[in-house]
């Protein structure tokens, strides 16, 4: 199954068979208080900034997030995801909990938008899918409801409520790319053990594209660059197709990377090559 | 199934539920001109360094290779072993492709030794297989024959056969470790997926373990180091629980550390944040 997601001018195809796509998650106030202050003032030029340096790093779509208790994120969504129309070709995964702000970032949104995200709860379900079908967008669907879902089984119950429930709303399950919650290992030992059963199942029996907050599993411990790649090119193995990372991490452009080569969608290795001879280039040049 | 391996006083235990057995292959003269003439002229110092290396490392086993067509490597593996086994408590793998080296080996070391390798050829099998039954040693079993095999299930007739043949000398398939066969990703890009498969089936349907000479994989590419990480992490969750490796890449070590995080074979990272901490404290030293 393929995920087609665009801006005005580029295609990107989320899919099995296609290299893993990077959503670059670097465009988020959470956890950095300059970036929160500049929102609140209604100042967005720190984006220029975050967009230049994920698209660098080799992110194939941007998350866009600009939520901030005391700002007005309606208006600041709007104004961002212009900017950042303006800035790239990158299409944009449109990120907020606030439901008037993900259909601002829609309405004037050009290309086939991704939106993050809706949970399996009726309510965000009744909430969001309607827009996310008015503006023919995509959706990343988190496989929780009320509570956080641990067990594989439960997670893929949630993800068929989720598919059947907006197939009546007219949205596909190509259009679905369900977050199948990547949890800390620092607090549940087999929290990537459970990520990858539900990769999985997610895989054989509905067969949708799939991503996750990759650094999530890391949370608490020392060498995060490194355990966070180590768990994308493993979960891509067991079929994960995209995740939200931020792409000025080489280690974890790498391993995504890494994983096309290993997975033999990145034939003879030539965009591996291609990406370490600019790298080698780029360290020779300073 | 477990593979008990032992010196004189430390016992290592390779298995599905124990941490990813890195086997340090560095003591071997291939590609390296020095050291080969220093064998040519009977001096075997260079391995008191390479032991070293191995053991900062990580390596929890050492693979010792001292053959040079120059050389005496009967006399040579005998006065190696002993000197390995003066330098270090870890196990030894004794690596050759002279029967009588092997045997060298074996009769002066200490412990139960892993010896490298036999393949499914018969004339291979009648050779060596005595002398691991003889010495009560554990082998390495490639999955080849007069041919490289590429199709898994091939791989898995071979792997078979050993295990059978073996069983005829006496040797349990716990003390055969299959050698699954990592080849150049640049000459056959489907070359990492028949690995993993080989892997799987022959965890399914013999339940051995498993190794490789891990860094074939990446062979004429750039990045060598992150790619083989993502090998041998990828390979673990698929169920390689060992890899010949050189215990002197931080990213190749750190992918088998991270495999046990991500497989809770190390619960709550313990291990993986004791290494990082001893790291960070030793770059800091610096």
């Amino acid at each position: 199954m393929e995920t087609i997601i665009s801006s005005a001018s580029k295609t990107v195809v989320i899919g099995p068979e296609r290299p893993f796509c990077i959503i670059g998650e670097r465009i988020n106030p959470t956890g950095r208080k300059a970036f929160q202050k500049q929102l609140q003032a209604g100042d967005i030029s720190q984006i220029d900034i975050d967009v230049e340096q994920q698209v660098l790093g080799g992110a194939h779509v941007l998350d866009v997030n600009v939520g901030d208790p005391l700002a007005d994120e309606v208006a600041l969504m709007r104004e961002a995801v212009l900017r950042v129309q303006s800035l790239t070709d990158l299409p944009i995964c449109i990120d907020s909990s606030v439901i008037a702000a993900l259909d601002a970032g829609l309405s004037v949104y050009q290309g086939k938008a991704l939106v993050n995200s809706v949970t399996g709860e009726d309510e965000r379900l009744e909430a969001i899918l309607p827009i996310v079908a008015k503006h023919g967008a995509a959706v990343v669907a988190l496989v929780n409801d009320d509570e956080i879902r641990m067990d594989p089984a439960d997670r893929l119950v949630i993800a068929r409520k989720i598919v059947s429930v907006a197939g009546d709303y007219g949205i596909k399950p190509e259009d679905i790319v369900i977050d199948a919650l990547a949890m800390p290992i620092g607090a549940e030992p087999r929290a990537a053990a459970y990520f990858f059963e539900t990769l999985r199942l997610l895989r054989d029996e509905l067969g949708v594209n799939t991503t996750c907050g990759a650094s999530n599993t890391s949370f608490g411990m020392p060498g995060r660059h490194q355990l966070n790649a180590h768990f994308i090119a493993t979960a891509s193995t067991h079929g994960l197709t995209s995740a939200i990372m931020d792409a000025r991490s080489p280690e974890c452009v790498d391993g995504a990377r890494a994983a096309d080569v290993l997975h033999a969608r990145d034939e003879y290795g030539m965009a591996w090559i291609k990406a370490h001879r600019a790298a080698q280039a780029a360290a020779a040049a300073v």
